[in-house]
């Protein structure tokens, strides 16, 4: 099989052997997969692949059609389409997936739409409400809302009822993210729209001293995303006054179990919006697996609404 | 009645009117009443009483006899033992609390250990496991154990089966530390001893970046005490790596319902301990209401285990 390679940095596409399932495995002929921020990481050596992924294949996520069950796998039968998480390896013509990670595609949702799905809105998903406990009523803030988890966050928060106010720096891109169900604003001076009861901080520590600032009584803030920064001050006496909760969280080094776990969340809570067409999946640009390199310039490039996808034939 | 009384930062013990029980409330002539830090930070101006309770008599718990019921409590009767928490004016001879805070005193209790239990035991049940979820057979940490608050928590942890560490800064303290339940350890290089599934902060933000490292994977620090400093750099990345959390708490600005549901927590599971000699309530020492100044330097002396407690006849 072909697959996106890691080669010193360089992204190329080349020959692999063809993986294998193993016990609860699902071999899924891949049909959309989705580039993350945690792959441009992995490109420069700061992210390497957990154990048990293909160390040299990036990709979290992918969506296509089951061509063969490992031993005891169950769940799915060959040609169903199915989308999941994976700790790597997605980028490619074939992957592994472990059967109780993957979930059924829903009809409504196109090849790109489903590989671009399941990393940011599980991610989303899960910080939003396993980690935060996002109630309905509750103000909400997202930072850096014009990405693929932004995006997510947005309309799941729209979907149960949050008030959302969403930061995004590019402004051309305010309107897009305000048509999604937010209220759209430059990240300068965002504690003035507050008290917020849960803010999901994708930008990194910057935001640090104004969040805990902007928190109302017992609000919670999740970190999933640093890249402005990750170290940062922060005042222990407001965060009591305000009895308030910073959680950091990442979805990749979980053991199977957990991942599943979230898998299960996602079938149950976030496929039946979909299906009632309550979420969409912003893909911002789709990419044929050749010209992999092109898309990791795009989403290197930022300024764009939502996803960048690969595709294969 | 004689009421401890801040004047201008000194303590003096003087005459004020008798209050009176509103609904729901219980007038209870005190016999014993606790000293806390939030004692001594508002005799210096830094934590005043919240609305609703005396703006000059310090005091967050007493234990007495029910004297009065107002109109609408039903819960206690003239007579009955009571201890409760209270938003200030403890430190009195007569006091008023909600019927829903008071707490029925154990027989086992006598008035000191009464009069010292209900701000420390509910800081500490409340902080340990509503707001960390201590778990048995996890591995917590305790800083500045010796003090009231830090001698409730080392005694709850091994109550409910966990592996309790503890820090105390003096020496000759660490062997009664010990002696209720935990390895007693020095502050420094107290990472050393990790990982934590849950660390309670009783000393402040000098300890926080070891916290976070010495953190397992899942692990929560909960912030209640901030004496050595408030401000401390924090690392996101390490936090996310971890899927740790961080979070402040305070008692006493809590509204009636919350309190009230911290006390009923506290009936309910720690009670039954204290009934059945799984834990006691240190009382370092006792001062007759005349001689609170004498208590009040006795308290920030430090150097103690367990209670500062003012007795009433």
């Amino acid at each position: 099989m072909r697959a996106v390679t890691i080669v010193d940095g360089e992204i190329v596409v080349r020959e692999h052997p063809d993986p294998e399932p193993g016990a609860g495995e699902l071999l899924v002929r891949v049909r959309a997969a989705g580039l993350n921020g945690a792959d441009m990481l992995q490109r420069r050596g700061r992210y390497p692949a957990p154990p048990g992924s293909p160390p040299d294949i990036p990709g979290l996520e992918l969506a296509g059609e089951v061509v063969a069950c490992g031993p005891g796998a169950t769940r799915f039968r060959e040609g169903d389409r199915v989308m999941s998480i994976v700790g790597g390896g997605g980028q490619a013509e074939l992957a592994v997936v472990h059967e109780r990670v993957a979930m059924p595609v829903p009809e409504e949702l196109d090849w790109p739409a489903a590989g671009g799905f399941p990393e940011v809105f599980t991610t989303a998903h899960d910080a939003l409400f396993t980690q935060a406990g996002l109630a309905s009523g509750e103000r909400m803030l997202v930072h850096g809302a014009a990405g693929g988890v932004g995006t997510a966050a947005v309309q799941l928060g729209r979907a149960v009822g949050a008030r959302v106010t969403a930061t995004v720096r590019n402004e051309s891109l305010r309107p897009a993210v305000a048509g999604l169900g937010a209220t759209a604003i430059a990240p300068e001076g965002f504690g003035e729209h507050g008290p917020f009861d849960v803010i999901l901080e994708l930008v990194g520590a910057p935001n640090l001293q104004e969040n805990v600032n902007a928190l109302a009584t017992g609000g919670r803030i999740v970190v999933i995303g640093i890249g402005a920064g990750a170290k940062g001050e922060i005042h222990l006496g407001a965060l009591m006054g305000k009895r308030g909760t910073l959680r950091g969280s990442t979805l990749r080094s979980r053991p199977l179990e957990e991942k599943a776990l979230t898998a299960r969340a996602v079938e149950r809570h976030v496929l039946p919006l979909l299906e009632a067409d309550e979420l969409r999946v912003p893909v911002a640009e789709t990419f044929e697996l050749d010209r992999a390199a092109e898309a990791y310039a795009r989403f290197e490039a930022g300024g764009k609404l939502g996803k960048i996808v690969l595709t294969l034939a």
